[in-house]
């Protein structure tokens, strides 16, 4: 690995899909910014990646706050020049719609589309003065589809997509590449593990055949992909599942 | 027209497209209940409709208020049983990206899409008791499309269109009809004909040739349609725009 | 019933959705055209539109063959000026890809795709000497998706689709309103009911609760429902299905 | 480059995309058969990619004759386990509703969708043996859009885009890696460059700004990633445009 002047930025480091992304561009020779609510959640990471030989700024964020994300973004850029900013918010529930409540939708939308929005106008910001830079984001299966029980998920979901299209529309042509990535299945968390263990029983969880669940570190490699592209040949939106996947 | 012993709710009843629905409901015997932000501002409607014959009330509603609508809507529904809801709001702005503040990020969403589905949740609330309803939602080209400019509004209506998708399929097997219309083009309204008097002269607004934009009354009519499907065959979406237009 | 002096044809007049049309526009006063492989099954319909009062042509008719479409659509026209149409091809087959042969596949575009492009452009060259007409087409559930083992026939309802769409975008302007119908479950026929009896049962499939099919005079009514919308107000595209189905 | 025991097989291997993803996968170390009507025009090519150290064989192929096609990818998969599956037919073509006549809408259906198809289930009757592959389809803008004066082009194109569907659903789960590729752009290919000098002139065409068109490298280096996705997190669509185009 040889190491760039140049940082990739994520918001919304979960241990998951954010922590792979932020492995791949540190290996790559990145300096990445990670952010999450809790600055301590992000040790384990930030160790793994200088252990690795990369280099990793961990820092507290909350995604919601406008100046948050600003002073996060501007940190990064200060260190060098900011390249890549992943927009990874996550926020997924389900309810039946009498039991969605206003304050369920404003916080759903809150942490899934308005952070994700104000991510990407504070990166666009500084990535209009160099004239060049990457802003993703992570999108779902509900950024697509509205399904039964997800009328606060989806609606923050197809918002944030919104606000990816707009983005890339009015931004690609001042070369900065936008893009949306729709993760349509099961990512291999302790959390969707957990949810095969219920519906399925204990066994057949912990037994699952290879390549079921999604590995970050393959969600990793799509950005990755998606941020090798010339210009000439960007990628607004592209989906990601398991071979095995009805769909 | 014979009066009917039911209501129908529409919430944004604006000058245009809320108020053509309310008089088509109203001429089709309905009690019509119109809410919006100034009261007196529904005075002509509300005579317009009663010296056609029909009935109509009246009432100041902030859409945004979760407690306003669920007393507007409770109050037409103990006035007969509430049988449509028509959730019309509307904010259409559009700013370049790095001038597309929180503030005005917020103030659309919590129009066009929160109060939509504030609507659509009391609605059901109170048409689940009775074992039937239509509850429609007024989409537009930017439910469908993020445009350049169209970060705030876009993120809004799609992220509306995403609750309506998640209400169809979870209410339509409890017989409430959810569907969203999507409005593709410019309505003929003061608003439209000034902007077309920007872009194209004074003249050009002024004569523009019949059935360029389109009639409120004619969108009126889609609602009614919609209304007037058996529930063997439902549609959840249509579109619709003027003969001439480019899409 | 008021007799018009116009004409609807009707391509693919099949037992359920083509005759269900075909009654309605002739309860509306219109002289209706339909035409089928064999005429002969033609007769019940036209004696039981004629016994209603109404007035109906049944024809043989191969819509593969680019001649006879001409030729019925001209004998339409000649009648009383063709003012509907519609484009009601039928072809549904499920085979693994590799079962899928060349001539199956050649088969169903022929029939599902094919036929329909005929008939909708000999319509508007009839049409557009008048200024004026309906041309619409039934899609399905495959027009949007290509599911397993639906190849051949989603490739040709989607090819379908794209055809309606570039007409409604070319003759919309000339007047000529063109609609795809996207009918999104099962119609009650003979053919769905021995399908729910060999998945569910005999008995299943005899006591279905009501609407849970869709009735073919349904359906008629959303085509009719779209010939009325005035020019300045016109859907490309609506979906149907009942209340209760899932999607 | 290390030679693979594997080959790369693609179908209508024209002087653009389909040479540049050739060549991509010869550079990889696949032996590259190629096949296109006149078995001549594919000389330069093989030339190229032998210069450069890699394998190609080129067969003359008529992708509309179905014994063609099985031969072709049978002798690829005699020389070496075929690997991947490149099915990148054209046929772009534009003309008024009324101007598209049987002839060629059929024909543009043989070669945009028909060929497609016939590849695909040729490569997976294969590739099912071997029990992996990649089966990549090329699509256009109007894979998704039917415009105005498209109808034979956009309902070929939508056509493949569905079999793509229903073959990545049917086969994903069997290891076969089914992707479509929206191609949402020009290519800078002489043909390009013509219709940009008619349109706006010699100079303008011979001096357009870098990165305007799509380089068919740059497409080649798309279809090289996804064929780089590890199973888990398969892609099964993505689109790719200039940073400058419109959409």
């Amino acid at each position: 690995m040889s190491a760039r002047n140049a940082t990739c930025a994520i918001v919304g480091a979960g241990d998951f899909i954010g922590s792979a992304i932020a492995k791949k561009f540190a290996a790559e020779g990145y300096t990445v910014f990670v952010g999450r609510r809790t600055a301590e959640k992000l040790e384990p990471l930030k160790r793994e990646i200088e252990a690795a030989g990369g280099r990793c700024e961990a820092r507290a964020l909350d995604a919601r706050k406008e100046d948050e994300i600003s002073a996060f973004l501007q940190a990064a850029d200060a260190h060098a020049p900011l390249e890549v900013v992943i927009a990874n918010p996550g926020a997924n529930v389900n309810f039946p719609i009498l039991e969605t409540t206003e304050r369920v939708f404003f916080k759903v939308w809150e942490m899934a589309c308005k952070a994700g929005f104000l991510t990407g106008r504070e990166a666009a910001r500084i990535m209009l003065k160099h004239g060049k830079g990457s802003i993703f984001f992570t999108g779902a299966t509900a950024s697509l589809r509205g399904g039964s029980g997800y009328a606060a998920f989806a609606s923050a979901k197809a918002g944030l997509r919104a606000v990816a299209q707009a983005m890339a529309r009015e931004l690609g042509p001042q070369n900065i590449h936008v893009a949306h990535l729709v993760i349509d299945a099961g990512v291999d968390t302790a959390f969707v593990r957990d949810r095969i263990a219920q519906a399925r029983g204990a066994e057949a969880a912990a037994n699952l055949p290879p390549d079921v669940l999604m590995e970050p570190a393959s969600i990793a490699n799509a950005y990755w992909a998606l941020h090798q592209q010339s210009r000439d040949a960007w990628t607004f939106e592209m989906d990601l599942r398991p071979f095995g996947e009805k769909w």
